[in-house]
């Protein structure tokens, strides 16, 4: 690699050399030659029958509680216009993805962060926040391999939110797109699994296939996926079956477990890499959770620094980061870097942070 | 076919015969191999490039003129949430697309049905409402084979509302879905064409290829046009550039012009056998217009009828139909019903109309 590349930390995307191109090819041929009278026709809004059978055994739920989107964001969205009203309250982590942020906003949603701890929301300020008589609508929730922090909820944590959300009547969105992406540890259950009569959880096949796929899923109470459905079908009369069908068949031909395995393979090097770096250059200017899994290492600067300058010096030096900022629900996340290192090798990581270091030096 | 199967007349929808299954499986492995890293990956929310390219030529526009979308109603919602605010009046002929005034009304408009003579909206009427101060922010127009009506939109009043738009300041969404599908007559000029500074265009190839692919796509200043690429952006991120890349590699590949001939050659007959079977079975007892292209023959009977009534009889013998309701902006459609004619055979069509006559016997 030359030394005078650029590299990106910016967004959470898989390497191409992840993507399996030859089999999905495979796949469209197939489901084309098997289902093409339902794949090329308008169909029900709530997705291809074998990928909504699919989802729906995995998670233990009847095929009425599935719907399947263009996206996870797009479920988001039509949830955000069905869930709230201008002024309503939602609580997100804080901090927390940058695109449901904005959705929340524009559906008029008055975002409230409840500030992360290295095991999740801070649970007492949450409490506060309710027990003083705020009613949100929503809580938006990463419980695993948080974007942007990295961080796990603990179990602890996911009883005591399903137990509020079950109090005060609140609905849960449950964002688990990394939850498969585990590199060390053991998985807990999830919140819909503690409370599924109050949690829509949503996830797509983006992080384990491939984004452009643009295949995302919605699980939750029948009638609240009905709505859904039909805020969908008023929407987009219904997503693309193709994507999903060969979703559906790269599955059944045991593909995707497979390549689950050969993700976590290339990804673990990486995070390795990006710790090890992140000791290496920066150790004692900075503070990093270590993640057991996903794309992500949320880091904050211990030096005061201007989002704007880091930025800045940062392209200097050929390095593009994410503005820390839009991941804050209320002002803050200057000294705020989100690390992604699924999509570089471990040799662009380590000159990364290198040169990360060198702009943190420069700002000192 | 057996005397007493259930013929539907509800949506506009292609016949599964006609769906290039085979073509569009070569189609997917070429760009799998092509161009898997660009499809497979996150991407603009414009859309594929050489799907761009292709449509950005076609109409004459810049690239930065143009968005892909999965399907032209949700760029519709989109422009919608763009456009308009809660209590704006925005215009639609009358009758128009159910699905559209669905989209203009959660968006908060008060959707104006501007009445449908034979040649297009009445211009007496929409002068008369703006002369009288009301200041639409949209005016939706399908101008070629009208949907529900077939209607289409003649020349002299395409150059009038254009320069209406132009004199009041609003804004036209062309929706031309249909155009290409002509089996009669010769082309007039687009709104667009007359107006580009004004009209927002639409259209899609789900008449033309398939209606599961979901690729539609919108024409028009580029100003807007980028409004729309950072909206569909916070919405859905980007749309599936798999199907977008199919789309353009079947046009490259010369198959689209052939598809589109065989439609023509398929869908003909079938538009004869329509207005055949209505000579025959309700001559003096409906009203209908002979459309020179499209999905539609939209018909009024002249008794007056309850479509509660319509419906449940036509139900029982078996034929469905679409409420005609849906289709008026303000009231009426009782005795409006939409007859698409190009997913069913002419002896099909031949046996839905005999049914139809003998239920509307049957409410005199």
């Amino acid at each position: 690699m030359a030394a005078e590349s650029m590299i990106k930390l910016t967004r959470g995307v898989p390497p191409a050399e992840s993507f399996p191109a030859d089999k999905l090819a495979v796949c469209a041929a197939e489901v084309l030659a098997q289902h093409g009278d339902i794949i090329l026709q308008y169909g029900p809004s709530r997705g291809f029958p074998g990928l909504l059978a699919l989802i729906a055994q995995e998670t233990g739920v009847a095929e009425s509680q599935v719907i399947i989107g263009q996206g996870s964001l797009q479920l988001q969205d039509l949830c955000a216009r069905m869930f709230v009203e201008a002024g309503d309250v939602v609580y997100t982590e804080d901090p927390s993805y940058d695109r449901t942020l904005t959705v929340l906003r524009r559906a008029g949603a008055r975002v409230v962060g409840i500030p992360l701890d290295d095991d999740g929301p801070n649970i007492e300020m949450l409490q506060n926040r309710l027990q003083a008589g705020e009613r949100p609508v929503l809580f938006y929730i990463i419980p695993d391999f948080q974007n942007p922090s990295g961080t796990l909820l603990s179990l602890e944590k996911r009883q005591r939110i399903a137990a509020l959300a079950q109090q005060y009547g609140f609905w849960v969105i449950e964002d688990v797109p990394y939850r498969k992406l585990r590199y060390a540890g053991v998985d807990l259950p999830t919140l819909f699994e503690l409370a599924p009569d109050r949690v829509i959880q949503m996830s797509s096949f983006s992080k384990l296939i491939s984004p452009g796929l643009r295949v995302g899923f919605a699980v939750g109470p029948e009638p609240v996926i009905g709505q859904l459905a039909k805020m969908a079908e008023d929407t987009y009369i219904n997503p693309s079956y193709l994507n999903q069908a060969m979703v559906a068949e790269f599955a059944h031909r045991g593909w995707l477990d497979a390549q689950i395995e050969v993700l976590k393979q290339l990804y673990t090097p990486r995070l390795q890499a990006m710790l090890a770096a992140l000791e290496t250059y920066l150790s004692g200017r900075a503070d990093w959770r270590t993640p057991q899994g996903g794309f992500f290492v949320g880091m904050t600067l211990r030096a005061e620094v201007s989002a704007d300058d880091l930025l800045r010096r940062a392209r200097e030096a050929n390095l593009l980061l994410t503005d820390g900022r839009g991941f804050f629900t209320d002002g803050g996340g200057d000294c705020f870097v989100r690390l992604p290192f699924c999509a570089l090798t471990p040799a662009e990581i380590d000159v990364a942070i290198a040169r990360l270091a060198q702009v943190v030096d420069g700002l000192a």
